[in-house]
């Protein structure tokens, strides 16, 4: 998680006097908050009324640069208000009507009498459910909360703006309605019975923020169990993301990522589904490092090659760490040559121009591993192809698709450019085709 | 259930010729056909491109119709479509994003890292979730399948166009929000733990076509365990729109309800829940009738009394009717003056015109008896005052406001006039507040 950012606007009545401005800004910067943008809202015979944003690390330092703006003589404080929270305010998401309903036919028509016709036709073949419900293009994003980005245990309810923003996500990028279901269990055997049991009302099952290692049993079971699209998204969401970024690395170097000795630092359920998914894409030697004798195992079991920190920074040729552990990599370990991507936020392993300074040839952190990036079009693009499943062919489509879109010198493209979701849909339900997958789904 | 009507839309090419369309009228009629619209969307050279609506009362006779058309020479069916599954296609709701997402800020607002500072504030204050999150105005529509409009038992798959449909009205004619969710079981304890465990992924809790007794247990286990309001509409929406619909008939004839004896016939979900609202309502004496013992004995706990049917219509006033059997009253059996709402659909227990000759002072049948009239504006009212119940005082508010608001002449207003609903809602959070119930809701 990135480093918290408290945007404040103030709504001011400054007087029409020299230098009032400056005065303001003056008092914002001296308890280093950073002015952000100024917008006149109205301008009166006595004085001018703005809008001006604040961004400060803390709300305590918010509340300090308020007080400060407040004691500039001329100036009258007529409103503070919080971007974040009043971005939030009665919730991000609405269930919305696709349909108008203006006469009595149109309400005959889509519920009684008419709908029993529809509700037979399913009866009759369940499978049209994707056409003739919303089930073609619906997510239920499932989460207990025990690890919400870096928050840990927040519990499922705490975890419900995390789970809106990702409807959001889904909605504005890849046109597919999404819906957060919170489950309060922390008993993954629950967790898997009460998803099954409710996994016909939507067409894919997204699993979100789920500690691990119960997030790999949950997701194992769930796409033993159903017949439809199944995606742990820290796990495989970010490692599509982090297979791009490492292609485009090595790309900036004119490597060739499948040849190199990849290097996975840190097991948890990011950097194992990334040393999964390397693997999956066709390096031949992946090597890892995790303090949990279970989780080295595990991928073992996969194909990577357990080792010590120091053994794979000296044999790496491209090292990813999602360890968490700011500062755990020493410039003295890099390699010459090296490809850096120390993904951890808000810090880094190392600092990028420091591991460049000590001889990697490229070096990045984890600003730009969004995982926005991935998961609207994988479920948009395994929805187009009724496939029952997202698989490591269609993570890794996505991955080069992602890869080939980023601009020069980027190693991933910005998740706003909605034709990225787009290409990612296309390329993943046509890999989806080509695997056989298509038509595979049921309700 | 009402009978089944299909709108079969065809698109014709009709020849430039004197009687073509009385030609294609006469075919759709030969077939039993009921012509609708007519609409003219072209006019070529040589032909006339026309839509024509056919109601019909079956597949098969659509079918029939479209055939008998195809073979009036000089016309072309271009194309042949059925407007209720036209209405379904897609779905009919989506999950729609309530804030926009153009540049890097609105994502780190909505998302991380802004997002943190609204989850650690929920954690603070779970109750804030009402108003930082969609809690405060969604509701999750909850079935099992096993008791459909007239279907019965097609299991919770097949029912997804009708809690869509539930979904389309909760957010045209109220503006919540409310989200299908199948519950894939048929077993009440297993659904009560279900929906218990899910149910912060909601602000309130509609149950829906959940078959009896199965629903009593259920609905009254979840508003034991939830602090969020659980309606069972099969039982309350109904029973509050039939309140409204009795009140109503008996100032038509200028008696008053409450001074009335009231008998009800036939106690599943809906008539049990009326019988129970009625004597809510404070009719001191309510009669049923019903074969099953025990659904009789259940009422008989709440203050009814269980009698014959012919003592019942011998001494009822008002003569409720759900008991699914049609032509279950005989003419013989009116009392002089008696009201008569034989409401079971799509055939009542006594035709009203029958009632009327027999010497009933007011019948009707179930047609206007919708209950889209009261669930939206109940869950509204309660949001609103943010109420951890929906009580029986509730529901007579609505019931009342509902009879207040229809035409004259009818037993209740239409559900299409969105001010029935503004109004139904107000009323229904102000009772709330005034027994005590505003702000007990939890997340």
């Amino acid at each position: 998680m990135r480093k918290l950012s408290v945007d404040t606007v103030l709504r001011v009545r400054i007087k029409h006097r020299v230098g009032q401005l400056a005065k303001v800004a003056t008092a914002i910067a001296e308890e280093g908050g950073l002015l952000g943008d100024i917008v006149t809202l109205g301008i009166g015979s006595e004085d001018t009324f703005r809008e001006i944003t604040v961004e400060t690390e803390s709300d305590e330092q918010a509340a300090r640069v308020v007080d400060a703006v407040r004691r500039v003589d001329g100036i009258e404080v007529a409103g503070v208000a919080d971007r974040v929270f009043e971005a939030h305010k009665g919730g991000k998401i609405h269930s919305r009507s696709r349909v108008t309903v203006e006469q009595v036919r149109d309400l005959r028509t889509i519920y009684t009498p008419g709908v029993a016709r529809v509700v037979r036709e399913l009866q009759r073949d369940p499978t049209r459910a994707f056409e003739l419900t919303s089930l073609g293009n619906s997510v239920g994003i499932f989460t207990n909360g025990t690890r919400v980005l870096g928050l840990g245990d927040t519990g499922a309810l705490a975890s419900l703006p995390v789970m809106e923003g990702k409807a959001v996500i889904y909605d504005l990028f890849a046109g597919v309605s999404a819906t957060p279901i919170l489950v309060d269990t922390r008993d993954p055997e629950e967790f898997v019975r009460i998803v099954e049991r409710i996994a016909g009302s939507f067409g894919g099952i997204h699993l979100e923020d789920i500690r691990s290692p119960d997030c790999y049993f949950i997701e194992d079971q769930l796409k033993s169990r159903l017949q439809k699209p199944v995606m742990h998204d820290d796990q495989h969401g970010t490692a599509t993301v982090a297979l791009a970024a490492t292609i485009n690395a090595c790309r900036l170097i004119l490597r060739e990522l499948k040849n190199a000795v990849v290097g996975q630092i840190g097991l948890g359920a990011a950097g194992s589904a990334i040393a999964r998914l390397i693997i999956s894409y066709g390096v031949r030697e992946v090597l890892v490092t995790d303090p949990s004798p279970v989780a080295l195992e595990r991928m073992v079991g996969f194909g990577a090659r357990a080792v010590d920190l120091p053994t794979l920074l000296g044999e790496a040729d491209v090292v990813i760490a999602t360890s968490g552990r700011p500062g755990l990599i020493q410039a003295s370990q890099i390699k010459k040559g090296q490809v850096v991507l120390a993904l951890s936020n808000p810090d880094p392993e190392i600092d990028p121009d420091t591991a460049v300074a000590a001889g990697a040839a490229y070096a990045s952190d984890g600003r730009s591993i969004n995982n926005a990036l991935a998961f609207p079009g994988l479920f948009a693009g395994a929805f187009r192809a009724r496939s029952r499943a997202i698989t490591p062919e269609m993570l890794i489509e996505a991955a080069t698709t992602l890869a080939g879109l980023a601009e020069p010198g980027e190693l991933v493209p910005s998740p706003l450019m909605k034709q990225v979701h787009a290409e990612v849909a296309s390329a993943v339900a046509a890999r989806a085709r080509e695997i056989g997958l298509e038509g595979t789904a049921r309700p």
